[in-house]
């Protein structure tokens, strides 16, 4: 199943095949640094196209337009992105924008403008400079090369207050041949669940049919990207396409050993891009992985690990390395999730030991263990687990600490 | 319908009759520092009780043991209350210590435990230092006065990170005599609708039946303790109760003038209590009214009210006085309630003038404003209206900014 080589920093694994890059800059946020800020991504062949967006009422431009590509279109040629402007609140101005960039891009490459999805990140609320972005569009068509450096220019281009690349690619050997996937990822801020201001582009050079696609998509997603928080604020844009493109010749069907392999290494890209975001959280110092067992349901357990994941009080604590378990049952109490202090049991874990130290089981606290919790919580990594006690539901998220940083950081944009 | 005086300092109004008060100090938090932590109050006459208290899962053992004396009683004496310890998540051990201080005031008052009722809070998870308690409890009753200072002192001993006490008092002339409301409540930490370490106590000279108070104080509470947020937070230890003992001869019965009038003042009093508490939320520089109108239903319009009250990124932006409504767009957009772009509008308010600065209207910003809308977001308290445009749904909460001292604050204990 796990037949599959990683590479985390997206250039250590085969090379994937039949898809260009490139990530240029033409200065959206008028600060004329030279910042790469649009990213262009071409498939030479028809690709089947995943998308997972938002569920934002306010949903970007771009969004709403890519949403409306995968319901009609069956095969799509590749994607633009820009950094520095989310297109978002923008009213029909914002989708003629959209449309324009998708027509700018079709007419270089010769292809139809609903081939081409368009994403945005960035300050909400504002016009795209349509020039600028007109400059970018034929720079990085003429940029699009195949190669490793234009791939990461590309993934440099989409960030925003990441403070590093997110890249992973992975590798498989099959029966049928070598496979390949490379992802990009941004952050950093409004981070929640069902994703916010985060972007994912996928490429793999396995062949898809369009259904399977997107459950293979979307079940990644629930583990990855569906499974971190930073703030608890879901974003207008956020977006995971994956495009599957054929180019390995190696058709991915359901019951099959390939489909098992590339599975495990598309859940391990998101997984890792995934982790990546939570990780360069804005001014984040820990990241806090929270586990819940035992929930009447699934449902219950995910209920109970946000409330602890977005709680303020317990956020801050961890920043403060304070074990503060009284705030984590507060949250808990109040998660919605079914529960009483009767059955519920709780520990802090520094690795992967479920059980390592004890902290509260049916209304009684291993005080003696505090010593060995506080050690914990002052490590940049660590991880909670509960048992609500009520049934079998499971519930994963990582989430960071709520600091100081953050909220300087964010005090004005 | 308003012809009552209220006294924002609690000693403004004329005298509340038959109840006598006591706040001691017995170094519950172990600091010798004289910090009155033990409140009493208790009334003459038998009194008709109303309650209202968290609802978070994890519900305090004194939170408990009020709600069965609310369902099982019908006449109550008064209530005994410590700072500096939450009772909360104590297991059997705790409940055991909240039946110990109904019985302790309870015997040196001679009447029933069960007609005593307990609060805490403070610190969760730890066992009450029951010997001091004690101490505390017989220093309390012989500290009974029914003069102002004693009831101030009452005020005080329940406070824990407040930086102010908190009081308010209302008299009321009807047709059949004076009467009069006294309350006091404690913040500033945890708050968050459904009442966040939050208590307050109300106490009237009026006679109530049960239903009758029960209602009122739901009613009340909804407008007021239920309308506010400070970090999102809710505790377990929340309660709100109304301690109504007839003593100035005035019966209240639905559908009268003394009715209204006492309704009317019930309500203030709520109110400026729950003010009190936001506006002396943890660390906060600045307290905002974000007002909801125009949503499909009340609880949409509930739902808009709170994703903005509660959004980190909101409230980073108030903290630097950024009027950066495109995160209250994307809160919007997340929060749930039904809504889009096109039905939108958005205005920032210095006072009551609900229409006074549009910033957003189905779909267009009026850029020309952004110098007004700086000048608002930048006084210490500012109003947010939002008309959703689908129906005829509206709420009302009172929120706060989020400072690093918050964070600062709360890392540790």
């Amino acid at each position: 199943m796990s037949n599959f080589q990683i590479s985390e920093d997206g250039v250590g694994c085969g090379e994937i095949t039949g898809f260009s890059a490139s990530g240029v800059h033409c200065d959206i946020r008028d600060k004329q640094d030279g910042r790469l800020d649009l990213s262009l991504v071409v498939s030479e062949c028809p690709c089947t196209v995943a998308g997972v967006f938002t569920r934002n009422k306010m949903a970007a431009a771009p969004v709403r337009l890519g949403r409306e590509m995968l319901a009609s279109g069956d095969y799509f040629k590749g994607f633009v992105a820009n950094s520095g402007n989310a297109n978002a609140c923008t009213g029909s101005a914002g989708m003629q924008d959209a449309l324009t960039m998708q027509k700018l891009v079709a007419e270089k490459l010769d292809c139809l403008p609903e081939e081409i999805f368009v994403s945005s990140t960035g300050r909400i609320g504002e016009k795209l400079p349509m020039n600028k972005i007109e400059k970018g569009i034929d720079l990085a068509i003429s940029s699009l090369k195949d190669d490793k450096q234009s791939g990461l220019n590309a993934a440099d281009a989409i960030l925003t207050s990441d403070t590093c690349r997110k890249v992973c690619s992975a590798s498989v050997e099959t029966d049928l041949g070598e496979i390949h996937i490379a992802g990009m990822a941004k952050g950093a801020g409004m981070i929640e669940p069902n994703m916010a201001t985060m972007l994912a582009f996928i490429c793999t050079d396995v062949a898809l049919g369009k259904g399977e696609a997107d459950s293979l998509l979307r079940e990644c997603v629930g583990s990855s990207f569906n499974a971190i928080t930073v703030d608890g604020d879901e974003s207008t844009n956020d977006t995971v396409l994956l495009f599957a493109n054929g180019s390995s010749g190696v058709y991915i069907e359901p019951d099959t050993q390939e489909w098992d392999s590339f599975k495990a290494a598309l859940s391990a890209v998101c997984g890792s891009l995934a982790r990546k975001i939570v990780g360069d959280g804005e001014k984040i110092t820990k990241v806090v992985e929270v586990c819940i067992e035992g929930a009447t349901t699934n449902n219950d357990a995910n209920l109970a690990a946000r409330a602890i994941g977005n709680s303020l009080l317990v956020k801050s604590s961890w920043y403060g390395n304070d074990p503060n378990w009284g705030r984590l049952m507060d949250a808990l109490g109040y998660s919605g999730a079914e529960m009483s202090e009767e059955t519920i049991q709780l520990w802090y874990c520094e690795g992967e030991d479920h059980d390592s130290v004890p902290v509260f089981a049916r209304g009684e606290v291993f005080d003696g263990n505090k010593k060995l919790w506080k050690a914990i919580v002052a490590k940049r990594q660590f991880k909670i687990v509960v048992n609500l006690g009520t049934g079998s539901g499971t519930a994963h998220l990582w989430s960071t600490d709520l600091t100081e940083g953050y909220v300087n950081f964010n005090k004005s944009e």
